[in-house]
């Protein structure tokens, strides 16, 4: 329904990544490959980390190829974590609050996918999403809502399970209505430091979601590449189709139904299972 | 926070009644003169009746004062019966879905006012909201569940009944709340065959509304005014404002704490109580 | 560059003809079958007749498949001569200026193609523009400065030879700055009485044009279609691609350099020769 | 008819300078108390140096003070030469295009006022402006016009001299064409080291235009305020009005016909003389 990027690495200009590739974000949003949608044209939003304690978000209801201000702001703007996405919509309504990422303090969230019969499910999930944070959800996406579930599930403290609990959730209301799938789609989140990418859909066919290969690889590949020479040895890409083809080895397909971490150090990689203790989740609601 | 216009008589064309005056709805969204903001220039919208079923709305995020396609279509259009909104935010997004008048079958509604502390109280409300109407909310205005209240309260079989139980209810859970004057504001409803309008606030001093004079009155009292002439016996405004000053007689106050009934016939103004059997609304909740 | 749809004949709700055919305008915004760019996003724009001298017309900035507006406003109002039309930039901004149908008094203008080299032969053509029309050119594009190249050249006494020479003096201009191939495109036009639609390219292989066929035929080869039974029999669609393929026998393209009249009685279908009197077309200018 | 700021001095967030002071520049676009008019709600823009070698450019045709992408991108960019501008159409489209500053290599330009009966006097301005730079004009505004001819007559090389030979032309012009008082307003305009602002109009009775009172006597005067002893001996405001009252003397009124230099060491106050030296202004042209 959507694509998106997350990067986290050496200070960039946001333009090289939402620009500079041969099949960049931006171009994706006219003529994606792989995404379930050709265009992407409903919208797209951009968040980043600056000096500030929050991050910046910019969304627009433009399609992100014909937005001037994106192109020009973009040009001086740099930033180590960066997270990006534009917009198919399936039905609602295309304004700016329904634009990924969505922001909660220094927390930021997107996704590309769906909770199915979402209108159907949409009540009950809401009643689960805490008091304190309900006021907070500004639009109408179902993507929101389960951020707000995850925030709910303790998003802050432990990311994985908060979303395993959401899912979860998710998964259980969906069938308790009669949904044979609840859920489908990949999620990126962030604190400002690391970030953690998910795969999961409950028919196991989830979208597509790639990593970059480690820089220092890379380099030993391609020993020509100057752009490779200036990142650090830990910048990484995660996105939801690839940015090109032209060094084969860069990307690396997420398997389903699990999840990355990129932080200093060894990123990892884990196995993704949605939590079906409900009472524990009706507990947490 | 913002202004409106109800019309039911004679059809004429949208553009009358939004340009033509000399203090019109498009003059008030740039210098309202009586409303609590000056300026109303955070979106608009147009709902009109009719060869549908349902009313036709136009809603845009721009100033009505320069919106080119609002000046062309209402140029286009004619209808018996018009609502017409101009809006000044108190904090929610300017987005189309937060412009009113809002729709729900036949049915249309729109504010001026605001339910207070609606963030404290938001959950409580849409709560009470049936959760079979819960998935059509598509925007975050107070006007917006205030409506879905009423629809819940039965507003298609008994109007004032279902508006007088829905502001009781914001009343009773913003006392809960600690809120001290929890509801402000005029409002206007209609089938599409009569307008409900009513104005009414918990501290007793509510945003101004003006009905018209009876046409066969002014036309005693203004026999040279062709315009009148045009109109029938039972064409009718309601307004936040008056028009103008052109014709002495021409416009009414309502009473504090009252709702008047356009139709066909006789017009009626009656008091305004919110309902208190808190028991009543819950079991209808 | 662009898709769009001309259509004369019995009043219709402007949403059957932008919304109902199985490849309609509104899906071809999304998906064109056989245009230069596969997404119209770019804008759009409706013009239509009504009770009024002049035509109204609707412009946004807002891809066609997503307009709620339009889609609200287009099923309710008829008309009996309907230009649409869907944008795909080449460049210059995406502003309502520069969506199509461009208006002048009671003439509708529309376009789909180019002039080549714009930027650097538009000083030279606007020069040629009467120095009175000059001043309503509102936006930047090619095709709202041929249109009134056109007007500059006659249009409203002879729109055929008014087309010729205005792309004549583009042919030449474009020469005497070394363009190889000036125009590329098609064009309709009307006075809210006729239509007349063009095809023509400087290298001879043109944008597609197609005609639908006589109503009064297709009646007689599809005598179960309700639709047609309807259809008065001087009904007619022009269009840059047809609007689907359930009827074989529907839709005729039209030929290389040439144009069709629609009209009450007998249509017509003429060869097209862009004006060489260069004399003659600064005289005007 | 729009109020812009200009700041040059030690590097601020936009946000400060945008939202930062009592009767700021968003304040003004709802209430401005000196404008022409005192809702500034058709548009604005924001261009501001950074780490290139061109200036970025912010445009947007929503009213400053409900726009959330200004708000967030504004409290993350820094810089030390900042342009801002609110809109207050007298007619032009509500475009991007149409939005100040406008912008011509490292070159920024911005104005409060009008070329009075536009339309009239338009295409013999345009015939002025050189043809290389014709079709960089992208909107409708006699701003951009006034930029172009101020570009043709040696802007990059003698500001001062280029203004005073590009009114010039303006008021021959529209002399020519019996306008009265053919320009109005102030204009600021810069090359990214130092900024030109000119106080002007035919009859006399220009558009107010402030100067900030040197860092170095305000701090004297306020030994106590800690933004003053923040700020570089060089800071400096140019205004359309003051942006607040709280710092009696901080605000001093650019005389009437004349022009300030804001530049490394002393600042500068010329008079300011349109030239009437038409064969020269013809010969540029």
């Amino acid at each position: 329904m959507c694509r998106w990027l997350a990067y986290s690495g050496s200070p960039v200009l946001l333009e090289e990544l939402l620009y500079g590739p041969k099949n960049s974000l931006v171009v994706q949003s006219l003529h994606s490959q792989m995404g379930a949608e050709e265009t992407n044209g409903d919208g797209f939003g951009v968040g980043w980390y600056g000096n500030r304690e929050t991050p910046a978000v910019f969304h627009s209801i433009e399609p992100a190829w014909n937005d001037r201000n994106l192109r020009d702001v973009s040009g001086h703007i740099t930033s180590g974590l960066v997270f990006a996405h534009i917009r198919a919509s399936t039905g609602s309504p295309v304004q700016q609050t329904n634009c990924h990422p969505f922001r909660h303090g220094r927390w930021l969230w997107m996704h590309n996918g769906l909770i199915r019969d979402f209108t159907t499910v949409k009540r009950d999930l809401v009643l689960a999403v805490s008091p304190e944070l309900y006021p907070e959800i500004e639009g109408t996406t179902d993507s929101e809502v389960l951020f707000h579930l995850a925030l709910t599930f303790g998003l802050e403290e432990d990311p994985p399970s908060a979303v395993e609990r959401a899912i979860g959730l998710v998964e259980s209301v969906g069938r308790k209505h009669g949904v044979e799938h609840p859920f489908q789609g990949t999620i990126a989140t962030t604190d400002g430091e690391d970030i953690w990418a998910f795969r999961y859909s409950s028919e196991g066919q989830s979208r597509s979601l790639f990593f970059s290969t480690d820089v220092r690889t890379l380099r030993a590949m391609y020993p020509e590449n100057e752009l490779l020479r200036e990142l650090s040895d830990e910048s990484r890409l995660v996105v939801s189709e690839p940015l090109g083809d032209e060094l084969p080895g860069a990307w690396n397909e997420v398997p389903e139904s699990s999840y990355g971490v990129i932080q200093p150090g060894q990123d990892e990689l884990h196995e993704f299972t949605p939590a079906t203790d409900l009472a524990g989740a009706d507990r947490a609601g």
